[in-house]
Order: C-alpha cells, then sequence, then structure tokens
C-alpha cells in the first residue's frame, strides 16, 4: 500500500501514560459523562505485555508503539538483544517529514525517549540527552533541561549543541509556553522544567497549549507536504496511579482529554490526518468503588505498580478502521508504518 | 431503516456478567493469549451506569439492554416509576420470531429475568418465574427449578403449565444436557439446577452445549424465516468477582468465551446473524498485579462489589459497524431494535 492509495499524511500518536479503562471512566464521570475520546468511530484493544513480563513497563510499552518489537522492561529504543530498533519517527525523518514530541515528563523519560534514542536501561538520561542530538527532530516540549545543560557524564551543553543545529531553544525559566513565539523557528526546543514537569493540579497546564502549537508548527513545516509524525505524551496519568491518587489521576486525564480535543479539531479541519489515542498499560488496579457519584469518584487501588489490562486505542482519520479488534500493542506500529507507506 | 436493508436476521446477544476489562484479560493470558473475542471486528464501550447509581447492579444493567430504559437498581424490566417497559425479546415474540434465554444462573435470576419479567424487585423470584408463563419463549435452560414447583406464594406447578403450553420439560434431575433430544420438540424448558447451578469448576459444564443446542434449536424452529432473538449470559463470572476469587472468574470466563466460539461459529456459516458481547458491568475491581505470568494470574480486587468501569462491546455480523464507539449502556437495546426494524 502507497501513500496514495488512502493512508493518511499526518500522524499524531497521543500516549496517556497508565491510561486503562479504569482511568477513562473516572475522567468521564468527573465530567460530566464527556470526554473527546467519544468522538472517535473507532476503539481496538492491545496486548501490552513486554518481552519479558506480562506487565509491561512505560519503556518496554513505548518502544513497542515507537519500533514495532516486544522489548525487556527497561529498554529504550532498543531490541532483545539491546541491538537499537528503527523508530517510526527516525523513518519519518529518514522520509524528509517533520517529526516532534510533547510531554508532561521530561524530554528523556521513557516514553519520548522510545521514539528517538537507543538505550540499554530507561534511566540513562544523560545518554538518552545525547540520543536526541542525532536526530533531526524538528520539535520537542518536555522537562529535562538539566540532562541538556548541567550534564555528570561529560561537559557538553546539548542546548548549545541545538541552537548551533538551528533550534530556537527556549525554558520556562525565562518563556511560559503560551508566549513562545515559533513563526520564523527552524526547530523548536522547550524544556518546560528542569527536572520532571510538576503535576497539573500544581500549576503545570501546558499540554493544551503545546499541543496545539506542535500541530500547528509541523504542519506549516511540512512544506513540502510529505506529511508530518508527532507524539504527545500525557505522562502523569501513571504517576497518579503509582501514588494511588484519584484525584491525581483525573486532573492528569481531563488535561489529556482536553488535548486530544484540539489535536481532533485540527484532524477534522485537515482530513488527512490519522490520530491514534492510547495508553502502555493501566497503573494501579484502579477502580471506581461503589458509593461514587457522577462527579464525586471514590477510588481504591489493587497496587502501586502497572497491571496487565488489555488497553483501549482509539483512531480518527484516514486508516482509522484498521485499529479496531484485538491486537499486540506492536501492531500500532506496524499499522503506522503501513499507512504511512514507510519501507 | 427495514430489516431488508442490511440489518442482520438473528441477532445473539452474550452477556457475561462482571465481565471487564480485566476478566477479558486474565481470560486472554490464562488460554495461550488466545480468545475467540480476538475474532469480533468491532469494538464499542458502554457506559454502564444505572438510573440511580453511577455503579450498576445486574438487574438495572440487563433492564437497560433488554428494554433500553436507566432504571433504579433492583428493578427487573420496569422503569424509575417501577412500570414495566416492553423488551426486546417480548418485541421479537410479537414479530413472530422464535426467542430463547440461556444462563448458568437461575432462570430468575436478575440478568435472564429481565428480558421476560417485570418486577419491582430482583429477588421476587416465583413472582418472575410466573412472568415467564406470560411470554411466548421458545427456550430456556438455567437453573431455580424450585421457584416454577415448589412456591410458596401459591400452589402452582409451573412446569405443569409449560408443558401444558406445549414444552418439552426437563432438568437436570433426570436428563443431562448432552442427552436431551429437542428434535421434535415445539418448546423447550430445560433446569439446569434446583436453585443456582454451581461453578464451572464444581463439574457445572453446560454452557457450550447449551448455547450450541439453542442456537440450532431456534434456527431450526424459524421456519418462517422471520429471524430469532437468543440472549446467553455466561453468569457467574461475576459470582467469581464477588468472591474476590481469580480462578473462578478466569474458569468461568474461559467457558463463556468456548460458548463465544460455537455461537461465532454458527454466524459464520449463517451469515445473516449479528452476535453481540458485552457485560453488564465489571465486578471486584479486579487487576492483574505485578508477578503474573502468561498462564498463571496473581489476582487482586478493590471490592467485593460491582465497579463504574466502561464495558466492552464485541460485535460481529450484519450490523455490527453500529456498536463501534462510546455510548450508553441503553443504546444496546436501541440499536437492537433499530436492526431488527421493530417498532
Amino acid at each position: 500500500m502507497t501513500r496514495a492509495d488512502r493512508g493518511p499524511k499526518n500522524i499524531i500518536l497521543m500516549i496517556g501514560d497508565g491510561m486503562g479503562i479504569s482511568q477513562i471512566s473516572a475522567g468521564l464521570y468527573s465530567n460530566n459523562n464527556r470526554l473527546n475520546l467519544e468522538r472517535f468511530p473507532v476503539i481496538g484493544l492491545h496486548k501490552s505485555y513486554s518481552g519479558d513480563n506480562l506487565i509491561t513497563d512505560s519503556a518496554a510499552g513505548a518502544t513497542a508503539f515507537s519500533s514495532g518489537v516486544k522489548t525487556y522492561n527497561g529498554a529504550i529504543g532498543v531490541d532483545m538483544d539491546t541491538l537499537p530498533v528503527t523508530t517510526i519517527l527516525e523513518m519519518a525523518e529518514a522520509a524528509g517529514m517533520p517529526t516532534g514530541l510533547v510531554a508532561t515528563s521530561s524530554i528523556v523519560h521513557a516514553t519520548p525517549a522510545s521514539f528517538y534514542a537507543h538505550a540499554r536501561y530507561r534511566k540513562n538520561y544523560e545518554e538518552i540527552a545525547a540520543d536526541l542530538l542525532h536526530t533531526d527532530i524538528d520539535l520537542f516540549i518536555g522537562g529535562g533541561s538539566k540532562f541538556f545543560e548541567r550534564r555528570e557524564m561529560d561537559t557538553l551543553n546539548l542546548s548549545d549543541a541545538l541552537r548551533q543545529g538551528g533550534s530556537t531553544v527556549a525554558s520556562f525559566v525565562d518563556t511560559d509556553l503560551k508566549d513562545l513565539n515559533v513563526e520564523n523557528a527552524r526547530r523548536v526546543a522547550y524544556y518546560s522544567a528542569d527536572s520532571e514537569p510538576l503535576p497539573y493540579s500544581q500549576g503545570r497546564d501546558y499540554l493544551v497549549d503545546a499541543s496545539k502549537l506542535a500541530v500547528e508548527f509541523l504542519h506549516v513545516k511540512d512544506s513540502s507536504d510529505l506529511g508530518f509524525f508527532l507524539m504527545i505524551e500525557g505522562s502523569q496519568i501513571d504517576w497518579g496511579g503509582h501514588s494511588n491518587d484519584s484525584d491525581y489521576i483525573i486532573s492528569e486525564m481531563l488535561e489529556f482529554d482536553r488535548a486530544i480535543g484540539e489535536v481532533l479539531n485540527f484532524a477534522q479541519r485537515n482530513g488527512e490526518t490519522l490520530v491514534i489515542v492510547t495508553a502502555d498499560h493501566e497503573t494501579g488496579g484502579y477502580a471506581i468503588q461503589n458509593g461514587s457519584e457522577m462527579g464525586r469518584i471514590d477510588g481504591a487501588f489493587t497496587s502501586d505498580y502497572h497491571t496487565a489490562d488489555l488497553i483501549p486505542v482509539f483512531a480518527y482519520g484516514p486508516g482509522a478502521e484498521r485499529f479496531a479488534g484485538i491486537y499486540e500493542n506492536t501492531a500500532v506500529f506496524d499499522k503506522m508504518k503501513l499507512l504511512y507507506g514507510l519501507k
């Protein structure tokens, strides 16, 4: 199948980390029984297990999406033998397409990292940051400036290197994301935190604006009309699960859903954009307990780690119908690659 | 829309009571990573809440499917004002179609009862049993003979009345379901237990055979080619959740999935049958814990009651595409009615 057939031009993959069916349900019933997820005509379920564990972590989970391989927990863009695997972002870049990453974690955290880095272990943050310099990524927004600018493994200032590579580099220290002007930027790098960004409930609220900015920037940037690839992560739904904090889950879930709404608005106008929303795994064994009401969720948890639940996949736009049914998490990559017509 | 358009002739609604996403996942990973649910091309999610509670019970949940109304927990085929509502089974009968019910609970239990009875309270079992005599149901298989034959509210023997109405009446006492010959039967009533049937793990294993028998009987019975309606419930997945017993959930889930396989085989051969598989709600706040492996599930629970999870809907056959997306549980009724072309 070639792109011309009827595949999408642009693909926007949105990952709600730790967003299982209960997290979605809690968001829905905390939001007047409405979510932007209801706008998706196609739903599938993926099998989230990793190459070495029925319960995946975010590194193996994201590598399945980015590269189509089941790998070991902790692996970033490498296979079971720790060998690098080519990611959909790298393939898109090789095809000349603009690419971008947006996260509410640091940009070197497992999920975004798995789209550009190749590391044996997810916590090698400085090594992962250096890998970002080996890509032609056009935009990234996320935390973690310290891994670029105050490194322990070497004396490099990767932000300087990014500037030399043509990036407009800005950070939360000097520029609110709302004031970031990217109109004449060749590339964009924005640090939303020195390390990990705050929770939404503590004032971090850039995901909606960042998603909008990223989509518009990549769309304009795509002057050759090849299409773009963008991954957006609602990173902290997972952290709410790890904290067994229902309110944390719900506020992150609803911010993520608003970002989904903005992305869908673009996709509706654009007509050539496939939007895929899914999660890597469920976190917390979260459940909405008896006694809960619409707008007042009493949550409970079976653990502070991940579970093995099947994970919903929502798809909208050209090629969406391919995301129906039950399949392996790696099939998300396979389908994106097929729809892009990439080799 | 009329039936002629492209709706199904037959509809088989299969309800896994208490079968949330974790129950499905646990079944999948206990069965070599394979389920018949993977054969469904369309997946949706329904909102399970009832008319008076974010956490539904099985009575309100089944009444939503059977009659398209959100009612109070405990209500059997009646609305919020305790007024009877017409069920899809009654509508199908009025249209001259053969109908049937199969359950691994008693036939007067909340889920099957909601398709033929109209009772203010789900535990009025003798009243519910009497309602079965007011229908033209062609086949039922389930437990509860004592509510028909040894009644406290009156001295009626409803099995005699069933016989007078033309039913072949048999029970587990005299006839194993495998030996039940329905070839020349006008109607079929089979009691699988005096009260509630045993768990699968304790030797009750009729759901697959009963599903096959019911489908074939109704198909042959449909000599006017009007199509049939059949509801099949895997009742005890829910009871495994209430017992916080992971092995109980898994064995019931896998028996239900094998019944799904038989029903899908018929639907594939037949070509005019819509199969819908869903649940009323999730039970137990069940989760597959870290440390679990393929084939060895370590389950945990947040409660011994139901939760508010969105519930998967799987659809196969003509009209299946209408079951994609997110919708209210009552829409399952609306879609069935529309596809049947019923008034």
